[in-house]
């Protein structure tokens, strides 16, 4: 950035750009307006490294396939998070060549995300879920991963309740750099990998669970107050959040 | 009111009332009592120099046209706030002169509110959202100034995951008297833009989110305790609050 | 009890007691009034098979020493229970011959309760903590348990970020009729423990933590949303309630 | 277990093992991986002494049925919980010969589960009801129990607003060696119980009530806080978990 | 009130006042603005029944004099609620001839308040308490009924851990018009009694217990959750808040 | 019931009851146990001086009809409440000479209770409300109280935002005995009143308004809170409770 | 700003400065680092029209004084908030021709404030409190109004519990241009006065009150809940923000 | 581990180990039980590559001089965290050549950390803090880095208020790899960073700020929602934590 604000003091320098042509160029927003009231953020990714995703919630079906469509314009792939099972469906029949993942509420198009079982369980980032009912967010991490070309597969299933189905995963385990580990109830999980593996683990917890489970802030709590040392915490079902971090964490 | 006690008690000292017909204009209530239980606040617009506004829930269809039409009767616009989709084409029906703006929530008679995009962009007051998932909160309080007769635009998606996007603007809000700042999630644009310009900034935090957002709490819990000074805070979602301050403020 | 109701009505009947007589007898209070404004309910034990405890907090040094004069005076030992330091050691210096363990926050006369480690590590009760800092539940439970003559031990220190500190225990472990499981921070040590071995688990959330650990709320919630069967908890800190549910479990 | 790695070492010992054939065998996880993504824990209750029972939410139908039957492949009986009324009928359609309970979401293959009133009134674990809408979660742990062979009754409806209709149960109550005390609202009927009777009570808190009621916190917090000694408490409205609780206790 | 406005608007009739006068008249504060930034409310107990009572937190050692003597002045007894130990000592300094209740936290001038046990346990109003660690909330209703001259007693140390403690005091409950029923950890009494007596019941919750308790906010929610009708709550630890409802209600 | 229990006694003196009779006599339960597993309390009324009034929140329809025609067998009127709109229309099919008051939840059978407006507004015990959306709650304390027999009335729709509504009541809210005081929001109707009447006042706070009103747990906190005496309060939107307290303290 | 970015330009195309040069003065700070680790944002002023303010807390003395002579440099007043009364003694010496004002934790050097009452009853912007206890706020209120040179009145002590205490000041307030209203407990009073009068009010909540006052959070609710337009809210306590924003507003 | 364990199984294959002895080996718990009764994990940084540091809170300094003497033992450096002022001065009398931070809470032996100002402000890992109110938990987690021999730097007081503060670093926080940031109040900086920077950001909530802050909690509920993607979050002042995560995520 500091680079090229030199080179654009360099034109002025060189009288190829007035002054105030300079201005304007300094204030040329990387984004892009559109007809429905959204704002893309066109050049992130450059800035960033990531891309701009669509957020899906609270959007309606204009503003989601504009934005889909804007962003495609681009060249560059498009990942759509957190759609509801309407929105997936609708925005798969405006673009018959994207893939929706309903489970996972994600809906890609420019690149071929395969989210069915059997997952990888060899990667450099290993998503791991405490049950069966923590696939969802694990998926959307999966899928982000995928996304964002990670080196990432899925362990499912291996709670607390019976730790034992950890053991034909342990050689993968140690040889991940990074841990991405799904739980909800008490979120125990990550605290037990923790102090077993010394891996650093990205921690989200889920809404799984009833009563004082309190839709996945006892786990959220539970992850932050571990005792074991490596862990970090995202939002409460935010497979997407977890993988991205991962991203960033291996640029 | 001082001075409109003060000719009654003249009329008394001159014999043109007697002290019981006194008691009586004193007593005398701005109201009306409407037969399906609603109490309208009639001149609410003398006491306090904004006119009552129709809240719609928990309100049944033939309350919120009784009420409509009764203040229309009175000769001002009336405005209707926080519809259901329902309830507001039901209304729209009673009232085909009428203009029901669906994603703010809002019903108008009597006045011409539009509020479709492109939005002033540089005006005495501007709104400005994080996202575009605070839309509807943000056109609340747009369709609420423009019924107030604010010079009130409105700037979307600017928030701080891209906050260059703020650049083409920096004018228009240098200009501005008072900022609405929308945002959901962390709810940090206000705190950022306090930082930034030293505008009076009136923080609407939204229920946009998910997780730990818990509805907004954490937008808004973020905003009252923000490090910047110049920043006060309405309801989550509060549209409405923020611009009958604004309104209020300007006046 | 209808044993003793039916007693007095054959008195009744034979013309050993008058009904007015019958009736003072059914009224008759098992507790005593003290002069300090305390009621001591004197023969709990005979109705719920624990004699009454002294619960310290809220009452001076007088209503202390004469609550636990007087059950002593019925001839039974007496435990005070979340004696601050200097309770404590008023109560002490007030029967000399009494025990008083700070650490735990107890103190007992006519009984002598050993809390020193090492502690015995089998038993039929084994309390088991998760890290030091538990020590002062663990204790004011395995005193308590003393106090009620039950079979009890304590493992210390064996958290989820060294669960192998657990293996030389494994034996002595799975011979355990119950387990008092003592954790604070995230409280995962009872779902470990639950999901190994099978044992029925009293859990104990301690407030030990700092953060979001909130005083203990989040190791409570945890263990109350456990994924392992056979787990209930008691309130935050509350090692005496974990040993007199103990107590009622092995009766 | 210990045994089991005993005869392992021997083996290798005498040659009948390699030490690779060893380490397989150590490292063979007692689960079953199935093509839906889940992992069953099939040698569960070999370990923990109470069979997996399968946990229905956030499972699809074909997850449910494939649970279902790999776990009826191992020729015990098998139980679903927390079953919505679809997924409860769609399971009953797959599987004619289970028994499906739909107001305690619970279905059950392999052993006919009778949850019909009347219910024992005399058993060695009895659960007892505050009010008739607690009766859902009663039934959860009347089946659960039930499923795990326990003697165990229920009584129902017997509330503090009118404690003299546990009266013709007192002698039952007081020959059950552990009572499980299921009550929504301010939850008072565990601590009433055990002052009165001093039997070890596992408390399940309801979410009925409204308001302050806070979907079953305050029952919960309630219970937590009794001061009656002798109470454990459960997640709200886990019938479940207490009912296996009581069986851990009794083995 | 409108009595005494007609009276003034008569007097301007009748010439004996000039309207300015009446409207001097109408403005007339019935308060007391003090040096030490107090704004004393004077006729309060003409306008409402009761007069005003000094709440100590948060003013000076000056101010709590100034108000004291001033409402003195007025020739009423005083009453000082929530005073700290050393602002009571203060106070009982000043005004020598005043009564200083200090596990009550209470400071009377004027009328002699005598709280010490054996306290009446046949009133109009009786006052009931689970435990003694309850009593400074007692006494401080009890102490303010006396301010306010109600016929109230006080029954210590009766709480659901041994419900029998109540029975010689059946016959009082059941003459009394209105219970005060004070309570921490569940708070349970309240519900208990209201199930067995039907009396009407002020419920005080307080902070006594510890971890779940929540400093009474437990103890507050069961109060309000209670299943048993005719119970009403005010705030935790507010034994004046009881008694002055008392007064009202009896008045 | 001392009463009663004497006069059994004197029958086993005089030898009219054997003393095993009297014994069945002391544990006859006044209650009846129905087919689908309610168990009435017939005679709630004799006792605590209203009869049992049925809640219905998860009562299936055979239930709800059971127990009303047990109930309305006894020769008494019946009431329902918190009906749901279905739950309602089922209960009215089936007793077409019931009355159903839906806004209310309310059934009543063998009673004519009129809900319409307009309402009493002058009357022993007076309901107001902050506004319209406040109905549904004071329609159930209205209809709680007509059933009960209350001189009662209400006045709705005169909350903060327009106090001098109130003006034309003034007079009948100070000749009433006891204030029923309905809000929601912020909740502050009720310390306006107690402040200007000093009238005893029921509050019942609703879970009227959005975002940080938290389902009315802000009007509720409000109110516990209130710097003005003589106020106690209920559970949020218990209309019913508000309604059975002022019964008991009038009666 | 962009103004002063052009001139540079403008310095570049005319060879007075050289690209190099430029940038580094875009990149010049605006801020001092100091040794003790602060880094005081210097021209805050310039930027956002009010000066950087002192927040004493977690600061030791040394960073206090550093802060504060460094600020004084610049030939500005200076200004520290939240001190404790340790903390402002040891600041008072150091700087003694400073002035302390304990109560509202203000130092203040380089301008005079006087806090002592009798205060300005008349001003553009009018401080109004509920109670005494609220004073501490006000005064923070008051003097950061003075330190940024506002027209600021206090009018102390007329909460709901006696509003008639408002009358003497009603003229004052119609005049005023906003009001910043104090309040604790329940915080009816910017509801009650907002209702009223119509002026812009800007709420502070305070932490006076106990129990279920949850240290302000409940007033502060109640403030955002209020069912009366022209009120936005700060922090709980924070008199400082309710005087920057009415500073920010009234520019 | 795997290899270790194969390794023991060849010892047996070649008989140089019974089976008896090899299962002593595999129980032979690496951890060791001192006389205070903790239980040191002493090859904890075998396992995971980080060494066991010492938790002083609820350590008595007996019991913190055994673990640090017996760690030290071990040929390591020892850290010791979250230390009290008196903790910390008796911990350095009793170790002279170790070195205490009291700021931080920590005290470190066997290596020397230097924490004082100014710090590096170019390295790998770079701590970023957003006021110096949040020095103490930066310089805990600057100190635990330098323990793990991380290339570590702080740059502090640069929070949302004065953003342009951050201007001359920006070119060092584009070079580290890792940012730490930490922030109380609203806890916004991390979003910000995360939008401008696109590094991964581990950020700590600190519990600076008052009111609606909650000691934290607010901060650590903003950064959770954060709308930035690669931002992960720990507990609470857990500077302790983010660099442990550091060194995992580096190693």
């Amino acid at each position: 950035m500091e680079q090229s604000i030199l080179n654009i003091l360099h034109q002025v320098a060189h009288g190829e750009k007035t002054p105030e042509q300079a201005l304007d160029h300094l204030k040329l927003a990387p984004y892009q307006q559109l007809a429905s009231g959204l704002c893309l953020d066109t050049n992130r990714g450059l800035r960033t490294g990531q891309g701009e995703v669509v957020f899906a919630p609270g959007k309606n079906d204009t503003q989601l396939q504009e934005a889909t469509a804007k962003l495609a314009d681009h060249g560059q792939p498009v990942l759509v998070t957190r759609l509801t099972q309407e929105q997936g469906l609708n925005l798969a029949q405006a673009f018959p060549q994207g893939k929706l993942c309903s489970q996972a509420g994600l809906f890609c198009l420019g690149q071929d995300l395969d989210l069915d079982p059997p997952w990888p369980s060899q990667a450099q980032v290993l998503i791991v879920t405490a049950g069966a009912s923590d696939l969802p967010v694990a998926l959307e991490a999966l899928g982000t991963g995928l996304f964002f070309d990670l080196d990432i597969g899925l362990i499912s299933d291996v709670g607390v309740a019976g730790l034992h189905r950890l053991t034909p995963h342990l050689a993968a385990l140690q040889k991940a750099r990074l841990l991405i580990v799904v739980a909800g109830m008490e979120g125990a999980l990550p605290s037990v990998l923790g102090g077993m593996l010394g891996k650093p683990i990205i921690a989200v917890p889920t809404s799984v669970g009833y009563g004082v489970s309190m839709h996945g802030l006892t786990a959220l709590a539970g992850m932050l107050s571990s005792c074991a040392p490596g862990i970090a915490v995202v939002n409460i079902d935010n497979g997407f959040g977890a993988a991205a971090m991962a991203d960033k964490l291996l640029l």
